[in-house]
C-alpha cells in the first residue's frame, strides 16, 4: 500500500479540539490518514514513516482539510461569462435554459457535460476544493469526469418537471443512483436532485422522497432563493413557503440539502433545524443575481446546518471556495452590522467539516485526523500577501488566494503538486471545453 | 529612448469610445504610450515598431490600464492579520494605534514604514495595481519605498490631531509636499492628509486647506465611515455631518478625496457632487469592520466621483484590487436588489480611469491611449477559470484573480515579467517586513 508523509507543515486540523499544529506531520496510508502530530515526535517515534513512498516537505505551508463545495452545477463552466448582469428568471429563461436545450437536443450533451465538468474539476482542485456536490443534466458523463479527475463528489441528475419526459428522467436518475453510489472506491456518493418546488410538482417530489429513502441517498434541491419565487410559491400553495410545502410532502424525511434559503420565516427555520435540512450558502451567486443575503448568522445561532458553495460558474463566475469563504465571512459582518460575526475560524469550519456534514460525509472528510480520508490541501504561505504571519487562520480566510494552493491530495493521491496536475492534461481540457461551449451558445 | 512593443493582446483601452481591440498592439516610447491599434496594421505600417528595444508577445493575454487603488495605508501590511473580527474603534484604539505608537516611539519607524510600504508595493504590483493613494506616518520613508519599487503613488503624511506635536507634524508634511511633489519623474504626486474630522480640529483643517490651495495639492481624508462617527460628529457639531462641517470650514475648496462616505444625507451628496469630492469606496474594509454599505449606485447616478480602494491591509487583509473590483460589482447588486447594477464595465472604469480622476491624475493615467503614461497590466487568460472566453470584460471582473497578472509596466518600465519582479528582491522584502512587524506588535 502506498504511503505518504507530509512534514514541517502548519496543520490546521479542524478537529474537535480545534488543534493547529506547528511543524506538523501527517502520515497517509492508502486512502486514509493514519497519524497526525508534531513532526519531530511523529517521525522520530516511528522510523518507518520517513520511509514513506513519498515525503513532502511542507515548510512554510499550511495544511487544511480539502474545501467542500456543497452546491454547484459543474458543467455550467461552459457558460461562464455568457450572460451577466441580469435577473435570475430572465437569465435562466432567455440565456441558460435555451443553451442547455441546444446541448440536450443536438446530440453533444454527453461530450459537453463531460468536458464542462472536467473543466470544473480542474478549476476546483487548483483552488483547493477536494469534494463537491453537483446537480446537472447527463449525470453519467458528469460522474465519469469526476472519476477521471480524481476528485470526490456527490453527483445528481437534475429533475426539471417541465421537461415532457420528466418522470422517465427521474427513473433514470434513480437507476443511476443504484448503479453509481459508492463508485471509485467510495469517492462518488450520489444524490437525487429535484431542481426546486417551482419546477417540480408534488407527485414527482413524492417519488423522489420514496426513492431517496429506499436507496439511502440524500436529496439535493434549491429552496427560497428569490422574492419572486417566494411570491409564486405562496400564490400557488395557499400562502405556504416552499420549505413548508416540501415538509408537508415529506421530502425532508430523507436527508436533504437545499441551496440558498435566502428568504425564510421563523417557521421555516424551525423546519430546517428540526428536519436537519442542510443549507448551501452561495454568497457570490446570491449577490450577483441580486437575490438577497441569506440569514447565515441566524442559522448558525439556531443550529441550522450550513455549508458554503459557489453555485455554478454561470452565476459566480468561478468555482473558487477560498473566495467564497472570505466573502461569507465579510458579508455577514455587514449584514448584521457586527464585526465579530462569522469569524475566520467559523468560515473555515463551514468550508470544511460542516460542509462535509451537509453532504452527510462528516465521518469520511472535513478533518485532518486519523481515520479520515486523506483529502488535504497545502497552501504555500511564502507570499507577500501572506506576510507577516501574525495569524494563520486569519490569513487563510482574509488574505489567501486560490493561487496559493500548492499541493492537493485527494483520497491519498497527490493530484496537484507544485501547482501542476499530476495526471490531467489541462490544455486539452480547456480546448475541449471551449469547443463545446461555442456549440452550446450557438457561436 | 527605450521602446517597448506589446503585440497580439486583447487591449481593453478604457478610452472614451470604450474600445476593446482584438489582436491589439501598444507601442511605448520612454514613459508614454505612443500608439495603439490592431497588431497587423500598427506593426505593418511602421516597421520601426518591430525593432523596439523589447517586444512582448501577449497572445492569450488581456491588456488593461493599471489598476488605481485610491485609498490605502500601505505600511499597515505590517499589521495584516494582527487584529480581526473587531469593531472599528476598539480595533483602532486597542490594537492598531498602540502598535503604531510603539513604532513611532521606539526609533524604528523609518525602517518599519519603508519595508511595510515596500511589501505593499510588491503585493500591489503583483496584483495589477500601478498607482495608489497612500496615507501614513513617516512619509519620507514611505515615499522612498514607492520610488524604489517603481510604482506610481500619491503619498501623504497622516495628521492625527490628538498627537501633542500635531501642528509641527503638519508643517513637516507641508514641507514634504514642497520637496517631493513631482518626484521620480512625476511618478510621485503628494497630498495632504488630515485623518478625519473626529481626529483633527477645525483650526488645523483650515491650515491644511490653505496649504493645499497654496501648493496645488489635493487633500486626502476619511469621512462618514461608521454610525458611531456620525453620532459623535453630530453631537460635537450641532447636528451637522462631517461633510457639512468640512464644507463649512472650506476644506473642499481644495480638491479632496474622502475615503468611505458610507452614511450620507441628500445634503451631503449635494456637497460631494458640487465640490467634486472624490469618494474612495473600500468594499472589503467596510464589510470586515461592519461599517456599512456605501450608496455607490446612488453616487454614480447623481454624478459623484467614485473610485475603488483596498484600505489598509490591517482591515482587508490584502491589497488586491482585482478582488475589490469584483466585490464592488457584486455587493451593489444585492444592496440595491438590482442584478443590473454596477455592471462589469462600470467596475472596470471605477478601478481605472475614474480612479485616476479621483486622484486628479486622469490626464496621465487610466487609459491605454496615445499620450497617456504607460501603466499597463497584462492578464494571462490561458487558465481554467478564464475558460471559455465568452466575454473578456466579464472575466476581468467576475472571474480573474490577482495571480492572473503576468506582466506589469509602470511609467514605461517592465516591473513584473512572467510573474517575477525584474528588480525587487521579494525574499528580502518579506524578511525585513516580518522583522519590523514583530517589533511593532511587541512579539
Amino acid at each position: 500500500m502506498s504511503t505518504l508523509l507530509i512534514q514541517h507543515a502548519t496543520v490546521v486540523t479542524m478537529n474537535d479540539q480545534r488543534e493547529v499544529i506547528e511543524d506538523g506531520a501527517i502520515f497517509i496510508e492508502g486512502q486514509c490518514i493514519k497519524a497526525v502530530g508534531k513532526t519531530p515526535e511523529l517521525v522520530g517515534e516511528r522510523s518507518q514513516l520517513a520511509a514513506a513512498s513519498e515525503v513532502i516537505d511542507a515548510t512554510d505551508m499550511v495544511a487544511l482539510p480539502g474545501l467542500v463545495n456543497v452546491h454547484t452545477h459543474a458543467a455550467m463552466t461552459l457558460m461562464r461569462g455568457y450572460a451577466d448582469d441580469m435577473p435570475l428568471m430572465p437569465w435562466l429563461r432567455e440565456k441558460i435554459w435555451p443553451a442547455e436545450m441546444r446541448m440536450l437536443e443536438n446530440g453533444f450533451a454527453e461530450e459537453a457535460v463531460y468536458w464542462g465538468t472536467m473543466l470544473a474539476c480542474v478549476e476546483m482542485i487548483r483552488s483547493g476544493t477536494t469534494c463537491f456536490n453537483d446537480m446537472y443534466h447527463t449525470f453519467h458523463a458528469a460522474t465519469q469526469a469526476m472519476i477521471d479527475a480524481g476528485i470526490r463528489a456527490c453527483p445528481s441528475g437534475v429533475l426539471l418537471g417541465f421537461l415532457p419526459d420528466a418522470p422517465q428522467r427521474l427513473e433514470k436518475a434513480i437507476d443511476f443512483c443504484r448503479e453509481m453510489n459508492g463508485a471509485a472506491a467510495g469517492r462518488i456518493k450520489v444524490m437525487l436532485a429535484p431542481h426546486a418546488l417551482y419546477t417540480v410538482e408534488p407527485p414527482l417530489l413524492r417519488r423522489v422522497r420514496d426513492a431517496a429513502l429506499e436507496l439511502g441517498v440524500p436529496i439535493h434541491t434549491h429552496l427560497q432563493e428569490t422574492r419572486e419565487e417566494m411570491q409564486q410559491i405562496a400564490e400557488q400553495y395557499n400562502g405556504k413557503s416552499a420549505i413548508q410545502v416540501m415538509n408537508d410532502i415529506g421530502v425532508f424525511d430523507a436527508p436533504t440539502l437545499a441551496a440558498h434559503c435566502v428568504y425564510v420565516s421563523d417557521a421555516d427555520i424551525d423546519i430546517l433545524r428540526a428536519k436537519r435540512v442542510a443549507v448551501a450558502h452561495n454568497p457570490t451567486s446570491n449577490l450577483k443575481l441580486a437575490s438577497g443575503i441569506a440569514p447565515i448568522v441566524r442559522y448558525l445561532k439556531e443550529g441550522v446546518l450550513v455549508g458554503i458553495a459557489t453555485d455554478g460558474a454561470a452565476s459566480n463566475n468561478d468555482l473558487d471556495m477560498v473566495e467564497e469563504m472570505r466573502l461569507a465571512a465579510l458579508l455577514h459582518k455587514v449584514a448584521t452590522l457586527d464585526p465579530t460575526a462569522l469569524d475566520a475560524y467559523t468560515a473555515l469550519e463551514l468550508a470544511t467539516r460542516r460542509g462535509a456534514e451537509c453532504l452527510r460525509r462528516e465521518t469520511e472528510i472535513g478533518q485532518i485526523a486519523p481515520g479520515f480520508k486523506a483529502d488535504i490541501v497545502l497552501f504555500d504561505f511564502r507570499a507577500p500577501h501572506l506576510t507577516p504571519r501574525h495569524n494563520v487562520i486569519s490569513h487563510l480566510v482574509y488574505a489567501a488566494r486560490a493561487s496559493d494552493v500548492h499541493t492537493v491530495i485527494i483520497d491519498g493521491k497527490v493530484v496537484l503538486r507544485h501547482r501542476e496536475f499530476t495526471q490531467i492534461d489541462v490544455e486539452k481540457v480547456m480546448a475541449e471545453a471551449s469547443h463545446y461551449a461555442a456549440l452550446m451558445t450557438g457561436q
